[in-house]
């Protein structure tokens, strides 16, 4: 599972076989089984997470209605915590589950900053990282406020079609904000 | 207006008097009269806007309605461009113009990251700067799936009062996603 994370780092700079080995040393392994929470809401955040394998979301959850609110999927490949209450250290106002069994890489935010500082090239990575997701959150939003719900399905469905074979229903309906009746209809 | 510069920078990283005239010399100053554009949809980016005076935004128009979807604001201190046009040298799909008479400091992509490769603290810099900017968006990404226009109207009103003296309804309007009449009705 570490090869993963070689492989993703290395998409954007190039490592040594040591330079990784010290970087890997302040990740820590954690495995967990569907339905397991890894941010519960009003916890503290003291990591982020890379996953390795299965599939995950973050979401809030609405205290007057119930309703959920899924602000982001991940899967192999992807990071995914809290980030304002990681970076600020400050207790969640998400919540990240399982989908499926999963297997991540956590990250401290101590270790994020002592490896940043003792390793250009990963002050580099991560700031490459943090463009691209400023500007896939520009584009969230852009899509949230100039398309209808139902363009905002065939987006997704063309962008991320392996997310339709693994996520229930109810849960890209609360990615899209519709209920599961109108995304039904989107579907036919 | 440089001075403005060195103070947003040394809120993150101190610098020395060499370092910053160095880091300046990578910046272009321009002006801008109100309702100039510094970005035009379809044409490249090749700059980032460090704003030392005035105010602008940045917005998209919908090709079917003409309907503009305003994404940000920027005033004194902040950053603006099309990220995604910039990062990914791609024309731009945003439009930025100035609502009041604007001073900027322009970074190309070139030196942006020039200067990110020859001074560490620089690449940190724009670092915990993209962490923060996408932390602001997923908080936005929220609010816009979890609030109503009302709800955010009173968040906006509370987090930017000064937008609010410098802004025309409007264009308030066109940031929170409704239309002028129903704004009116929150300021009640």
């Amino acid at each position: 599972m570490s090869q993963l994370l070689r492989q993703h780092i290395e998409k954007i700079t190039p490592l040594t076989d040591s330079e990784f080995t010290y970087i890997l040393s302040h990740f820590t392994p954690k495995k967990y089984k569907k339905h397991q929470f890894l941010v519960q809401e009003d916890a503290p955040v003291p990591n982020d997470f890379f996953v390795t394998k299965g599939l995950l979301k973050a979401s809030y959850t609405n205290l007057n209605d119930g309703k959920e609110h899924i602000l982001q999927f991940a899967w192999e490949d992807w990071w995914i915590t809290d980030y304002q209450a990681y970076f600020n250290e400050t207790a969640s106002s998400l919540t990240i589950d399982c989908i499926e069994d999963v297997e991540v890489l956590c990250l401290s935010l101590h270790n994020r900053e002592k490896i940043c500082a003792e390793l250009h090239k990963i002050e580099h990575f991560f700031r490459r990282k943090s463009n691209a997701g400023y500007v896939a959150l520009q584009r969230r939003i852009l899509s949230l406020l100039n398309s209808s719900a139902e363009e905002r399905y065939h987006q997704l469905l063309v962008t991320y079609p392996q997310l339709f074979q693994r996520v229930p229903k109810t849960l890209i309906a609360a990615y899209l904000g519709v209920s599961r009746e109108t995304l039904s209809r989107f579907s036919k």
